[in-house]
């Protein structure tokens, strides 16, 4: 496939950029976000190569695309404030700009004067990470949080309803999702307030009389998450079998959850204010292209399909390892669950299919959750409810610390990438 | 209170403009939409006026508001094409501006330079009502669906689980709601194509094997729709107390459903497919000061709330008086129900104050539903599940026709409008 020789290519080659070879920001990825920094603060579009960023904005102004007539020609969209207009503009312009963006920081580039020995640019338009702030990549019209990770649907059912009746009966026949709430979702970095809510001292105990306390039971979800670069119309489906041209690319997530808030409230409605109080998203969107090479089997469904969900390729998940890392208000960090986005028992292009099978549009800066990615192993879960198996056994922690749910001034640090060296392509550096 | 006695001053006085005692839009209401026309296709903010909108684009360029200063510093907000930044200026300034529209419209209006006697503007920036395209009046950030028909969670509770235990434990504790999807909304006059979906044959057999169909059990929910005004930060709550400073104002909502797919999807995420295929609104927003005189007293809940769900005033339901008809594809109209918007058990302070304790961030735009508006006598129902009973008795319409649900080709007409003559407010002409 096209991409993924580039890719190879590209993972195979250095750059006149100094890159760690453990950066998750190597040639091979390209990962597009907004920044602002302190002598700038609009915020404008960038990607992120190594321990830097590169402004798009003054690069694009200072005849970086020069030798780029296809983008030049559009290059007005890397002066907004969000990457919606990029991300519309489609898969093949996505891959035309990553693949010019990766020949100019290439050491043989076959443009050095545009960057390469362009001292003056580089010193304005090449600014290292530590000195950019990151913003909300799209401006995110919808957010949808899916239900795709079985072991986690398993894990949490077994909780509730014992093993026998873990998963309800509709969930390997869709894909189950709930519409989420777009103005809570923050980019990584943006702190979080333990959201009030009404909760059950005892669940169980009748008449059901809630407190309105301080969320005790705070989590956390690791997800994936997807952003949409092509819209459908009212009315129209997308496709199964066309609906990857629908992805721009992916983001980590953390889907905060108040527990506590949700087992009162969920009836019959659904989630509410235990999951609108924030969802944190990482901050440079990695594109479809950059994890190509790592496309791999996701879950089995034995389930027969309807055919607007059956896809011919079975490799149609990511291998992207995930980890979690707890680190508290004593400054003890502890990797709490490695996990990895190949257990997800729907596709993305399954999700975009169901989501649209109802005639609902897309629109450009969508966002979709994958749900709970979770691994069948101990501490592979990707919640604090599966790894504390209900708030039943504290999970330990360094520092001779332990924790059951969140506590005030915890940090939550969500890693995850594929590949290695010079082929790394990671979310977070 | 200031703005009431503003509306009973202007219901009794006459316009210059010739307005029927029967039009929903009378000098004392003045909502606000956006419009477009055939010779000239931007869409841009009006108001309607008895069988007229007048252009406000055209009313500011034109100097119609130069006897308003300060309406005058901001009238770049009417060459928008939304109402976002209209709504964002906040309730005094949308008083001021309405306020200012009637004493224009007045008969003895103190500017008739302005537009009674200029004849051009007259000419170029009233227009009739029927020569007028209408938009989405906002973009909407979210949408919101609330359940506070407590006469409908109870309707539909029986159907479902007996009248036992119709309403759940935590219905009358907090107003239960979910979060829509925005992108499906759509405003009044839109085609919907009816949705495909999952759905079961005999939702009791085991196991259960689903279809793939068009929906058969097509339904509408009668609400009413609430726009905000003024956002709150995330963390931030918004206080009951001071909750009705966040409404800009009011439209008719119909919250399409698909009973089938619902039955199947719902758990434990609550609705998804089954509502995000078309969302419909009435074009011109009523606002908050327009309803005003109508203020009455809602359903009561005898539940003891937490403070933060608390009002002062009982007064804080809205009399709106809500029909909807159904007009068949062989051409026979029948009023199938009678409601009114008065019987919710939450207020709409009560929903922003629990949307809100969380911490979840409103926008200006964003969009709440009450949820369905059900009545308690027979024909009083806002849904056709009530109405037919879950689909057993059929519907008497004009013509020998009958429903249990909707049919191709049919149309929805749903009606609201408060008080009468000279001070009739109401939603649709």
């Amino acid at each position: 496939m096209h991409a993924k020789a580039e890719v190879e290519m590209f993972s195979g080659t250095k750059s006149w950029l100094s890159i760690s070879p453990e950066s998750h920001f190597s040639l091979a990825n390209i990962p597009f976000g907004i920044i602002s920094t302190p002598t700038n603060s609009k915020p404008r579009p960038a990607v992120a190569i190594g321990d830097h960023a590169l402004d798009l904005s003054l690069f694009a102004q200072n005849n970086g695309f020069s030798a780029a007539p296809g983008i030049e020609a559009d290059i007005q969209i890397f002066s907004d404030e969000t990457l919606n207009a990029f991300a519309a503009k489609g898969q093949s312009f996505h891959r035309e700009v990553r693949m010019y963006l990766q020949a100019i920081f290439t050491d043989d580039t076959p443009h050095p004067t545009i960057l390469k020995t362009n001292e003056k640019l580089k010193s304005e338009a090449l600014i290292a990470l530590k000195d950019v702030q990151t913003h909300l990549p799209m401006e995110i019209g919808d957010y949808t949080d899916f239900f795709a990770g079985k072991n986690h649907a398993f894990n949490v059912g077994t909780l509730f309803r014992g093993p026998e009746n873990a998963l309800n009966s509709n969930y390997l026949h869709l894909p189950v999702a709930y519409h989420g709430r777009a103005s809570s979702v923050v980019v990584s970095g943006t702190s979080l307030k333990r959201p009030w809510g009404q909760t059950l001292s005892d669940p169980k105990a009748e008449p059901k009389v809630p407190n309105f306390t301080p969320c005790k039971r705070l989590d956390i979800e690791l997800e994936l998450g997807m952003f949409v670069c092509k819209g459908n119309a009212l009315g129209e489906q997308i496709d199964v079998k066309s609906a990857s041209r629908y992805i721009f690319g992916y983001v980590l997530m953390n889907d905060w959850s108040a527990r506590d808030i949700q087992m009162w409230e969920y009836v019959p409605l659904g989630p509410f204010n235990a999951k609108n109080f924030g969802t944190t998203i990482s901050a440079w969107v990695v594109l479809a292209d950059a994890l190509a090479p790592f496309v791999t089997k996701g879950m089995e469904n034995f389930t027969p399909l309807h055919t607007y969900l059956q896809q011919d390729d079975v490799n149609n998940a990511l291998d992207i390892a995930l980890e979690i890392d707890i680190t508290t208000s004593k400054g003890n960090t502890t990797t709490i669950s490695r996990s990895n986005a190949k257990h997800l028992v729907w596709s993305w292009p399954q999700m975009l299919a169901h989501h649209t099978v109802s005639g609902c549009p897309m629109r450009p800066g969508d966002l979709l959750g994958s749900g709970t990615i979770s691994g069948t192993e101990f501490q592979t879960q990707g919640s604090l409810l599966e790894l504390s198996q209900g708030g039943k056994i504290p999970l330990k922690l360094e520092g001779a610390e332990e924790r059951r749910f969140l506590e005030d001034g915890d940090v939550v640090t969500i890693r995850g990438w594929s590949g290695k060296g010079a082929g790394l392509v990671g979310f977070v550096n």
